[in-house]
């Protein structure tokens, strides 16, 4: 399969939307919608006790806050995804991690945009306070790791399913 | 938080892009672009021995076919998202299942975009087939449930990794 063509028809704050022309090795060719996304990182936060996770209001879907994963977009020039996610922890959290252990990158919609999303294990933990960025809304939620499975439950969102499960199988 | 603007800047198959102007109680205002997105459900298929997953080719992210769920758009008018659950399951691994039960359902990135995702579990699965959506490319992968922790690792996209890490936490 290789792009043989490509427009970009919007640009915004949050990516870009393209129209790509795919030619398939048999020779048949498809256009596909892509929304180009700079990508993104969660952080599965805690000292062997608690969980530290955040709240905070999600204006494209119609809910009241979500409980998720500290989290952030690559959207700072030159920073690799685990700057990324200790900037986020500090930012959101208040806290540095000693110990940094990447768990897994994943699509978050394969479908229709190239989103990756990667997801780490911040232990030894220690208080560090950065600013916040302006406009974020974030309410810290301590949540004891020995009720991991009422946090799963009332998650609503990929990354943090997807961290938490992975933690509850593969980390404890 | 209340949403007091909204303007459609793109419109295409996959979706639309809007940017939404909100007021949040203390009378701040903030504008949010978000992809409107129809919502997607995905299926953990299973006769109790075996998975049934698919891999196909994802033309927005730049990687050979990924390993993933049967899966599919909420885009049939008046089909409800079980309903759609059956269709995909047919037309992808062309089996049907008596047994269907809803696992969770969740936001694919809601910093960015109203995607919900419904995962289900079918069992007591048998054959039926149905036509396939004419630019489909999937082939069906079958996996021994024994090989569970392989399957998750191997996965690369939100969804799948939910529904299977959370068919290990709650349902063996």
């Amino acid at each position: 399969m290789e792009r043989i063509d490509s427009e970009t028809v919007w640009e915004g704050r949050i990516g870009s939307v393209r129209i790509d022309r795919f030619r398939y090795d048999d020779g048949e060719e498809a256009e596909r919608e892509v929304v180009a996304h700079p990508g993104a990182v969660a952080v599965v936060a805690h000292d062997g006790e608690r969980l530290f996770m955040v709240r905070q209001p999600r204006e494209p879907v119609d809910e009241p806050d979500l409980l998720e994963l500290p989290a952030g977009k690559l959207d700072h020039d030159g920073e690799s995804p685990l700057e990324t996610a200790q900037r986020e922890l500090a930012e959101e959290i208040g806290k540095g991690a000693r110990d940094w252990k990447h768990l897994k990158t994943f699509y978050t919609s394969p479908g229709f945009t190239d989103e990756v999303c990667h997801v780490y294990e911040a232990t030894d933990l220690y208080d560090q306070s950065a600013e916040a960025d302006e406009d974020e809304r974030i309410e810290i939620v301590t949540v004891p790791l020995d009720r991991l499975d009422d946090a799963i439950q009332d998650c609503r969102d990929a990354k943090s399913l997807a961290g938490l499960l992975w933690l509850r199988a593969f980390e404890r």
